[in-house]
Parts: structure tokens; sequence; C-alpha cells
């Protein structure tokens, strides 16, 4: 693994670059991607941001002070993506042609021979601060924008255990900036649609128990989207609802995204590893939020989830 | 106004302390009086916390390595409290004895001639972490504990705009005794019993909106809290639901606490302020929350609350 001060030296000689994100984009590979993206820019560099998808419209702000910038990409790195398989829509045509890779996420499988993984940043965003000081770059307004809400968003605003003192100060460090970070959480956490507040309304009646409460499983289903009228982007969020009841262990959220096509969301508290579980299916991420997908009818891929938990719970 | 200094010298020179709570005590009073005394009675002084009300069991943690000493008191001051009416049922015992205030609310009307008030705080806790570094007291883990749940619930985990950075920083330095502030934060803001989501569903269903959606309104009865069978620490919490709905300014809570008694709790998003609000209803608050109660039938007070409303919204 390469030093930060190794990854600052090879993004001073680069130039024309382009920052990958991952798929279903999230604040924190959206805020480490603009907010190193304006940095870029603003040392006199031409950079974009690639996305995987579409972003959500509460992110928009991210993009304020970015330019679109006319080039031919000469060096791809990517940003918050741990294996290829999260580029998405991108994997295809970026998948070898990435030279760089900084992530947080200890199952990092992306391969990347230039690679800087520091799974006890709790956020990426903390990392390409960290970067972004090496490179003597100054941390605009709108760059602490991006990286405060990556920070914000990875850590459920500071309540998480990966939270770290030093996230705390990068924060503290950030808010000097005069960002409007109350504006930024409520964007990111408090505010709901009137949709998303009947879309919990309806998930609430799929709630089930198992393994004496130590499970907990809800769901939702195109058809449930449909009747709500709800763009996929409006069907997040929901996963932290069943961990957060008392005695949950596991809190698993299943997502129907096309037909017959599932996503799983998994929360876990205390020691148990959701990463383990979802390995089983193929998918991964960190200890206590990770996910996968199934396919099948609802039922089975309930079942199937059902039956995986005995050995965990 | 006294300085800190000047409070750390007479906390020095004192000793059988009793220190007073608001009533339906929250996580700053109770952090901030906890982690006091347990300093003082570290320091060999013998000191107590006198609640107001029950404190809810999700708290208990606070009084750990707190002593239970036998003593006379001869020095009495309050935490967090802004107004004698808010200390409850120990209002006619303590109101005429309070020696020394501290305090975070710039709306403080206790008239206590010895106060320190600082509302730069984002919590009380963070005036008694200050204090005692003046006072040289040793922050072990159990007191760093109480001052985090202070910190942390009254900032909303940092999320609301009254963190600061130096929150940020105490918090980093609180979170270096190796306090387990993931539980903290899960037991204060995640664990939902079974209950809870039951009363919250039965809440959805009083949600109405006036003056084109930027008043929300959501309500609770004793009659629902019967047929849930919640006690009174449970009905807490519920504040937050309407102010977190998209365009919503002003987010209001009426609980009946007593037939015909409602406790009402004003949220607000950017410039409308809840205090002035419930000042008319001889309550009061900061301007983001504040809080009033209103005697009536529940449509009666529900109509005086929207017909006040009207001017500021």
């Amino acid at each position: 693994m390469m030093t930060l001060n190794e990854v600052a030296e090879i993004l001073r000689s680069k130039d024309n670059i382009e920052i990958l994100t991952h798929h279903y984009p999230d604040g924190d590979t959206l805020g480490s991607a603009y907010g190193l993206c304006l940095a870029l820019q603003n040392m006199g560099k031409n950079a974009r941001v690639i996305l995987s998808g579409k972003m959500a419209e509460k992110f928009n702000y991210l993009k304020s002070g970015v330019k679109e910038q006319n080039f031919t990409p000469q060096f791809i790195m990517s940003v918050d993506v741990a294996a290829k398989s999260l580029l998405g829509e991108n994997r295809e045509k970026y998948e070898n042609k990435i030279e760089l890779c900084i992530d947080h996420h200890g199952s990092n499988t992306m391969g990347v021979e230039k690679s800087y993984i520091d799974n006890t940043a709790a956020a990426n965003a903390e990392i390409i601060y960290d970067l972004l000081h090496i490179m003597g770059a100054k941390i605009t307004k709108e760059i602490a924008a991006s990286l405060y809400t990556g920070i914000s968003t990875d850590t459920g605003c500071f309540m998480y255990t990966n939270t770290t003192a030093k996230t705390h100060n990068i924060a503290g460090q950030l808010m000097d900036t005069g960002i409007d970070f109350g504006e930024i959480n409520r964007a990111m956490f408090e505010t709901k649609t009137k949709e998303k507040l009947a879309l919990e309304r309806m998930v609430y009646d799929t709630l089930d128990y198992y393994y004496d409460g130590k499970l907990a499983i809800i769901y939702t289903t195109l058809a449930m989207q449909s009747k709500l009228n709800l763009g996929d982007d409006q069907m997040e969020g929901l996963a932290s609802i069943p961990r957060q009841i008392e005695g949950v262990k596991m809190g698993i959220t299943i997502r129907e995204k096309k037909n017959k096509e599932f996503k799983i969301s998994v929360r876990t508290n205390g020691d148990t590893d959701a990463c383990a579980f979802c390995q089983q299916f193929g998918g991964g991420g960190h200890k206590a939020a990770s996910g996968c997908s199934i396919n099948g009818d609802l039922i089975t891929v309930k079942q199937r989830l059902i039956a995986a938990a005995e050995g965990i719970l």
C-alpha cells in the first residue's frame, strides 16, 4: 500500500482527472469525489466526477462551485469504491482503467496497484481531508461542505462506532469554514417528504420478528413503490428502521428493485457480523452495515435470509 | 455574571452539595448533574443529584459510580434549569434555597445571584466540562459518559445548529476516555421499543398540515397512551416528527398529560422562532426548540395554537 504522501505526489503530477464513485451514490462517495474534484480544479487542473446511477436531488449542493470542464481524461481514480461490481453501469468502461484507488473499506477487492485504503477512517472523506492538507489545498467552504457531508453521512451524524476523536476534530475544522452544517444534516437526516412518510407507514406494516425478536425484517415491493408514486432514490434510507427496535440484533431490509430482483440491506447491533452474513450471498460491506442482492420471489428470498440468519443469531 | 473561575472557586470551598435538575429530566440536565456529582465525590466531597420527576430507565447508566451519601445539604445548586417553574415537584422546597445556577439558556429567569449562564454552549454539559478542567478534576470514563450524553442529546447527536467546533472538540476528548459512545447514542437515539413503534404509527394518523404545509401538528391523548399501555416516560421523543417533513417551518406536538392539560412542544426550521411563539402561552426555551403548557379540550388547544402561528408563519 502507498502512503498518503505518495498519493499526493501522484495527484500533483497528473491532470485531466476523472473521479469514479460507487453506484447508488451516497454522501461519502459523492462528498469525497466532489470535494477532491473542486480542490483539483482550484489547483488549476481539469477534473470531473463520474457518477454511477442517478444522484439524489438532495445532494445537488455538492456540485456548488464545481466547473464543467471539457477534456480528454488522462488519469482515472476511484473514491469509496470497495469492489469493481460497485462501479455499476461504469464497470465495463472503467474497471481496467483505474490507476488510483482511495477507499476506507477494509474489505476492498479492487485490486488496483496504486491503492490507499485506510479502514480506520470513519469516512472516505476523512482521507480526502488529510490528502488535501498534504497537497496544501485550501479547504474552501464548498470543499468543506462536501467533506462534512461524507463524514456526517457515513457516521450517522457521529452516532456510529466508526466515529473517532479524529472524526470530531476534522468536523470541527470543517465547521470553522462557515458551512451550514445544520442545513446539510437536515437535508441528509431529518427532512422527509410526505411521500416518504407514507412509505414508512406502509413499511411498518411489513415488519416481522424472528428468533425471539433478535431478527427483524421489513420489505418494499415495486407495487408499493408504484402505489405511492415514488422514484428509486426515494426508496432509500429505510435500512435503519428494523435495527432500531429494542432487542433486535440484525435488521434486514428487502427491497424489490426489478421484478424478482431484490437488494438486501443488513444492519446489526453489537457483535453480530453483517458482512459475514452478506458474504453468504455474494455481498459484503462493514461489520454493522452490509448489503447483497438475491433474485427470486419475495417469500423465497425472505426465507433464505431467515434460514441464513439462524447460525449467526 | 460570574466567571467560570469564580464558580470553580465557590465549588472548591463548599461541601455537602445538592444538584438540582429540571423536570422531565433530559440527557443534558442529567448528564450535567451526574457528571458534576461524580467529580465532586471523587474530590472527597459529599454530593447528590436531586431529580424532579422520574428518570427514564435508559439513563440509568449515568448513575454508574455515583455513591449514595448520607449528609445534610449545605449548598444547593441547579444545572440546566432555566426557570423556577421547571423545578417541577421540587419548586416549593428549593426555589429560594438555590445558591448557584449553571445554565446555557439565554432565556434563564432563575434570578439566582451567583449564576453562570453561557448560551454559546451547545449543552450545559459543555460548561461542566470546562468547569471540571478548571477545578483540576480528572475526567473519568464515567464522568465522560455523562457529559457526552448531555452534549449528544442536546445537539441531536451534533446535528443541530447549536453545535460548534468546540462541541466536537470536547466530544473527541471525552471519547478518548474509552466511553462506549456508540451504545450511548443507540440508547438515546436509535433504540425504540415495540410499543414506541406502535405509538409512532398511531401518531402519524393524527398528523395535519396548515398554512400551505408550513405548520404540521401531531398529538397524543391519554386514551392513546392507555390503549398502548405506555408510561409517561415512553411518551417523550415525538417532537421531532412534524418538523422533519419537507416544507414544514414549525412542527407542534401536543401531548395530553392529565385530563385537559396539554404539554406543547414546538420545533422550528430556519428563522422561525419557537421561543417567541411559546412565550405567547407563558412558555419558552430555544429559538428552534421550545415548549409551553395549555389547558382546555384538545380541539380548542389545537385551534389556539394554529391561530397563534398565523402571525409567525
